[in-house]
């Protein structure tokens, strides 16, 4: 199993298109069990993507999907900073088919 | 729609337990559409919580669940610090039920 909880900030009045963009590419990920795109309550111009995986090589599978290869560019453009707080090793999971 | 992103350090060897305690309480939560549980790949002794909810109330009332309140001491001795790391509006999740 293998997380992540990562923080994206946007350039200032670009968040509804980066969640856009992240629906778009994420809707069909092979051994992806979770990925949830969410609003920081307190940072207009901050999201949250928590992610989980059957394994790290499900994950980095992903980055060359068309639909992924297709958003990373166009992602890149509204995002001014990316941070990886956490990688995981996910254990349970109420909710969660793979857990 | 209500998310929280919390960071647990938990008492040295003491992770396993906390995981433990935290399997029991969170099974069964109305209103609750996802709680994973994640262990920190590089600090042995953090846990990470994400957790997605239809709304505040319902991870409020939570509070107040019987399984919930019997583990809140007992997981209080084993935690050295909680960091609510952020407070979220998920707006979309692949493999989320409820979005």
């Amino acid at each position: 199993m293998y997380g992540l909880i990562v923080k994206l900030t946007v350039i200032p009045g670009k968040r509804e298109d980066l969640i856009g963009i992240l629906k778009e590419s994420a809707a069909e990920m092979p051994g992806c069990f979770s990925y949830v795109v969410a609003e920081d309550a307190a940072d207009e111009n901050a999201i949250w993507v928590t992610e989980v995986w059957n394994s790290p090589a499900s994950h980095d599978a992903s980055l060359l999907l068309p639909a992924v290869k297709n958003a990373i560019p166009r992602a890149r453009e509204l995002v001014s900073k990316f941070e990886k707080v956490a990688v995981t090793n996910p254990v349970w999971g109420a909710g969660l088919p793979g857990l």
